[in-house]
């Protein structure tokens, strides 16, 4: 597929559902000329990267803050580089972190898009009105992806 | 053709004549190096979009209000991606979003071309006045692009 | 009333009716800390500045050209200086100058809310997807300016 | 005070404490430069102000929608305008929106500090590690204004 | 004069004419709430700052540049603070210092105005190309100044 | 050559000199990996474009206005792409663009390489001081270009 | 003195002489329209900012680092605001964060000054090269600030 | 490897021991998709380019400073072009010159990695604040960017 046609989107948020697989398949599935990119999902990596690599903290405040900064090295730029950021919000944890990402996408004119149940549609008003669209499912957001990449909303295969 | 040579232009406004197609015949006809990206141009699918992908809605505002936001993930992508932003208003319809367009791309210091009949000349003169050029026809347009990519003048072929 | 409290708002749009002095009464009503700013309203000055000013053109498109661009200084820096851009459509009129206001404002990321009447929803979809409110009468601007600068929604006066 | 020293603070998040009373008192103890601004913090006022003032909704998505686009107009406006963002979590509720002030105002350069208790940390780390300071109470709060507005830490009166 | 409606202008080019001190005395006569600012106009106090004040130099293209760059100090800073940008050419030197304030100006989105006689037209079309009216006289640029900032073109006092 | 480390630069100025042709062989003799971009340096084609494509003028000025304004479409682009801009003086004639180009360059911190006999350089004090050097031929400018892009100084070939 | 023709600078770097209160004392002697603002000046409320309000800490880093960010909330808040930056190095320390402001400040297209003896020459090319002058006394930054600010270069009082 | 996952880093800073050379090995034997840029490291060529390529000076601040502009341009281009900026302090040399490289790549948002020994953890704590780790070795960044371009954390090779 054509580089000059190709969209690249990051997907911010719940890493304990495997709602960016899904997402990925669908962009497969319909060929989409959709590049995927993430923060790491792998949450011990994530927690443990900054003592990990850079050495121990006694105090956990420090050891949090070396590996939140890590992983704000590859967030940023995969938001930087991103034509549309997509974030997931799920009942469980606070996932301050996709709220915060939403904040930083929207102040860098990035259209928004969230997925989330109905019952966190009040909790979420803020970002959701910041955003393009809420989506309930991935199908939803897959539907998006393929509407404004190919500029169709015909018949699904 | 060379990608660092390459052009991307926008075309916005007017979807019920054909002038997308006759600029990209002119600039397969001249062998130009110029990458087309428009709005979804079918106007069903562009009308329909918000409530087809995320569900019904009752009030007819918030139908529009949710395909306008679908819409606006690829129109403001591809008018962030353009070096050109080429704009055609008709007779029918009141094409305030061609409009809104033509703002947008002048704040981002797009250079904008406008296409239109001199009748519009004076309902258009504020957009006209922020354009780099009013064309009357595709023909003008198309010797525009290639002129500017092909940095000459000479006979058409 | 202290500087560091004051709003500045654009009133771009619509000059046949007399929605900007509603809207200034409605500010010396409720003493609200918001300085209103205009493009020039009187229709035959802003027809003719360019060529009152710079000298007569015999072809309409300049007399305009020179017209538009003088109002632009205005118009541009008043934008770039309000805090929010309302923007009111009505049905007279192709009003594209108030639609580029609009697209113009959103791409600076200026908070932007529409005036207009219910039948012109559907045609200004786009725009009003872009604001961050529509509403029908001057009244309800008020009130937006009112809760906005005074941070409460209590009963009026 | 003279307007050049002036600083102007955003106050975000908890609404359901008296936080803010308390670094207004302290400002006004220590006589510090420091202009105060917040979100409307009524939330009756905020939840309700979109259909109080632009008409009812009977679904409940839009009515947030409507509300939050125009507490929006406030929010975005008065971070736009501060020199530091600071915001509060509680244990109680979400607070979705107070990280997405957080992400808006880091991607604005702007300096942010949070509040909160040590039991929030490892949920806050991203947050935090964007941060400027990580402040357990409003007394530190101040302490940081009146360090950075007098650029002197000597004993409090 | 209220300072919300205060405008700045930045005056650049011609230091041998009495252009400046004219449009002053328009901005007086007219009462006009704008405020002037130029570069250093003493050609030899501009020529020799550098040296000046930074000590002597052997090679004369030393000593302009370090002249320039003190010049730049103030240039920059206020055609920065500018809401427009006034340049006169005139037929005497070549002013290319004149023509860069003009390219720096637009590239910082500052609306233009230039100042020349119809003699120069073809030589400074690209500029002209650029500004948002080419006067005549200072008169001219007077009346654009009462107009831009009185939003009015009623006769003249 | 990878896309990675390729430099694309702008040539502004003098067309009546082989100098773009000079510095384009001093590329392809060190094969350096630079991508030279233009202006149209067809004299002819650049005066008449704007007529010749859009439509005869009677006016001067505007004829003019016409073709300026279509060729900024290639040059405002071709700058915005440019890792450095390079821009020429000579003795004949006044090239106001050329400093136009150079201003607009430095305003969005392009890197400015100037190239002028020494006679020049107290008219052009201001535009060197802004320049990242002096070149006084293009020989110079080539070994500028091969230092900066193969980070060494060696023995020429 | 009018507030429209207010400077303000930023003085950084070396905190063991007295240079900021000699600029300080120039200004008042010349009454020059120029508001100063610094860093934390007092050394030790600097080094232990952070511990001294957030709390104390175990690892030397980390109580630096708590401190370098409040500082920093000083500091770039005032070099925002600054028309000119000035730094000074002097002999002793390694003054890194000093080179940090002035690279900081360029970014933000601040003008800079510098000062610092002739034997630095070498060592802070790279920065005076950046910068619009290097001064090699207080004296003469304050006939820069003179010059730039009253546009005279005539005999002092 | 994809052009879509690559990731570019600027090296800064000391140019006597063998850093890059280290970091560079590391990024080939896990087979990272990083592409990595650096100023001239050759000394000399670094400190006589200017009068190597422009002619000679007989002040020694204007040698430099010839050459100090003309590696701007590369390291400008380079540090615009990275997405991380790496900056290595050694206890040799004043390297001023990396602290203004930090500065100025903060400006500009880019996540920065410094590396040097804890001994200069006091002199170097406002870069350390600003950065987004504090490495001791080249070891260390090659995990930092392992881990950040693969996204995983898993057991080397």
């Amino acid at each position: 597929m054509e580089i000059r046609n190709a969209w690249t989107i990051y997907l911010s948020g719940e890493i304990h559902t495997d709602w960016r697989a899904e997402i990925q398949e669908g962009i497969n599935r319909h060929q989409l000329n959709v590049h995927v990119t993430s923060p790491v999902t792998d949450h011990q990596a994530s927690d443990h990267c900054g003592v990990d690599i850079l050495g121990n903290e006694d105090v956990p405040y420090w050891k949090d803050h070396k590996g939140a900064l890590i992983n704000r090295i590859r967030n940023q730029t995969m938001i930087g580089r991103a034509d549309v950021v997509i974030v997931r919000f799920g009942e469980q944890y606070r996932q301050w972190n996709a709220a915060f990402d939403a904040g930083y996408a929207i102040a860098l004119s990035k259209p928004l898009i969230t997925i989330h149940e109905a019952v966190l549609d009040h909790a979420l008003k803020e970002i959701d009105a910041a955003s393009y669209g809420t989506a309930r499912c991935t199908e939803q957001v897959i539907d998006i992806l393929r509407y404004v990449t190919l500029a169709t909303n015909s018949q699904k295969p």
